[in-house]
């Protein structure tokens, strides 16, 4: 059924002391979040609302977004899988390596998916030659704004230009920003969605407010048709009473969000130049994770260590040797370049 | 978006003291359930186990059922979808009334519905008829025991002759089970889920153990090729951390169960003879609510006195005056038929 080891996080099958290998934010779930959730038990006798909408309300005031061009789902995963099923593309693109979640959500369908390729040598970047791919035929195009797992950023003006092309092409554009609040927000491309009725933005509370096991994400688009049909496609009751009462308050956190971005940035930097001076290769990743290569056996040996980081060798567009480290604290950090500090390859 | 007023509970645009309108366990939910709900919020920034291992063993041992025969769901409603994208029937039929669900999910797809109108003279019972319906451009059929709203059981013998003729012309049955554990569970096809490769049993933990705001549900089917179609239709990590932590303890609570199939078959007896003495029309329920009829506006004077009963006139094949009944707790019951003594219609 459901694919193993093709995601990170599986402690319920490792014995890991830190978990580097999922890409959460190490300052932990906010308090305010923790309270409501301690809050909804008290209520979950009773159906959650079907409009969401005190939390609806929340996210349209957070984004400065109209309520109707929301919609919210059980993760970012049940929307990838609603939009393929509200628009069932006959062709999909999907540049690679990327989160395995859309080669997922388009295989429910029936239509055909093609690879782009980006290259190590490019640092995983989109080139010149991405959009050739993007024929008339095509229907649909998955793409990740920071991209995981190598972290690299779009600009805005290379963003721009794909859905101005995909735009004239009649392509609709999925654009996961579920990394974004660590990232140069500036690359967002939330002020555009007027602009593009052919985009649909999708975020996710799980990883900028470390609540991934309460599932809540939302998708941003203009375009009412377009919302309409995938919306048809999203089961009544999605959302849980825990998520709209977490929802509610992480739309409230917008200092904690400005704090993450800062700590997140110092942070990379010095896991990079750990990595960077312990001679490993590391990819220019700017969100809370980090591509790094490395010809020997590094999953292995860290993990005789009780650390957990992601093994990418299983990612369509990577091969051996390739692992994903997640940006945490200060002390899981130092004690992740300490590990890597005492293994010495022979 | 979502259709309002369609279903009951709508606690969050309406004044209510007391909700007759949702039909979920009157004995509430169990201690245990809290408890691991409230400790479910510790580890909710750990992503949750995409294999749901604990769960599945959890509720195969409570139903006896290998494993492999289980797909759980973000609430029965998510699976009902996935069952519609996986099988994409060209021709779907529904015995009306009953759950909005089964209509929403199949409309969804694209085929056909067809809907078979169980009458008011025979408590809305299937009749001979009903089999000459499913013929062999039918390729799915909904059918719930006990009924919602009309709480009338299914005989064992009805049931598996509809189920063979089904077989003969490769029908998949959808047979929704999730208030058979409030009635007698001798009417329950799970034993024969061997014998009857196109049953898809599904049920839900929602009601029976009064947590719908949690979002839980599973399905039962011995049809690998089925379960296979289905599973890739649903989302990776539908299932959230207190699902679960919730889910795992419900399959321990069989004393719970038992005390509460008891505890509902007085309480609505209690109920049905108060609204027969008033002089109300009462259907033939077994389950834990009631559909009664009256001429008068009763929602309108029971909101009055705060009390919310769900007003079906808005289910395909009912019409005004037709009213559901929750079977609460004896305290609750007094209340409603204190409020009902109470009102004269003139």
């Amino acid at each position: 059924m459901k694919m193993k080891g093709i995601h990170g996080g599986d402690i319920y099958r490792n014995h890991v002391k830190v978990d580097f290998s999922v890409n959460v934010n190490p300052l932990g779930i906010p308090e305010a979040v923790k309270k409501a959730l301690y809050e909804a038990v008290e209520h979950i006798s009773q159906y959650p609302d079907i409009s969401a909408e005190k939390l609806k309300k929340a996210v349209s005031g957070m984004l400065h977004v109209p309520k109707e061009c929301l919609l919210f789902g059980n993760g970012a995963s049940e929307l990838f899988m609603a939009i393929i099923h509200g628009i069932i593309p006959q062709k999909t693109v999907i540049p690679v390596p990327s989160f395995y979640g859309y080669e997922y959500a388009a295989k429910a369908g029936d239509g055909e998916i093609v690879y782009y390729e980006t290259q190590k040598e490019n640092d995983f970047c989109l080139q010149e030659d991405f959009l050739s791919m993007l024929t008339e035929d095509v229907d649909l195009l998955f793409l990740a704004n920071p991209n995981n797992p190598a972290g690299n950023l779009i600009s805005r003006e290379v963003l721009i230009k794909v859905l101005e092309h995909c735009r004239d092409k009649k392509i609709i554009v999925v654009l996961d920003e579920c990394f974004i609040e660590f990232c140069d927000r500036a690359c967002s491309m939330l002020q555009e969605i007027d602009s593009f009725t052919n985009l649909i933005l999708v975020r996710a509370f799980t990883k900028i407010f470390a609540i991934p096991g309460v599932r809540l994400g939302y998708l941003v688009c203009s375009n009412p048709e377009l919302l309409e049909k995938i919306d048809r496609q999203l089961p009544e009751w999605n959302l849980s009473g825990f998520a709209q009462a977490a929802g509610y308050e992480c739309a409230m956190q917008t200092a904690f969000v400005e704090k993450t971005a800062t700590y997140i940035a110092k942070e990379r930097q010095f896991l990079e130049s750990g990595f960077n001076q312990a001679g490993y290769q590391v990819f220019l990743g700017k969100a809370n994770f980090l591509l790094i290569y490395c010809e020997h056996p590094l999953y292995e040996r860290l993990l005789e260590k009780g650390i957990l980081i992601r093994n990418c060798e299983n990612f369509r567009g990577l091969s051996k040797g390739f692992y994903r480290i997640a940006v945490k604290s200060r002390k899981e950090n130092e004690i992740l370049l300490s590990a890597i500090g005492e293994i010495k390859w022979n």
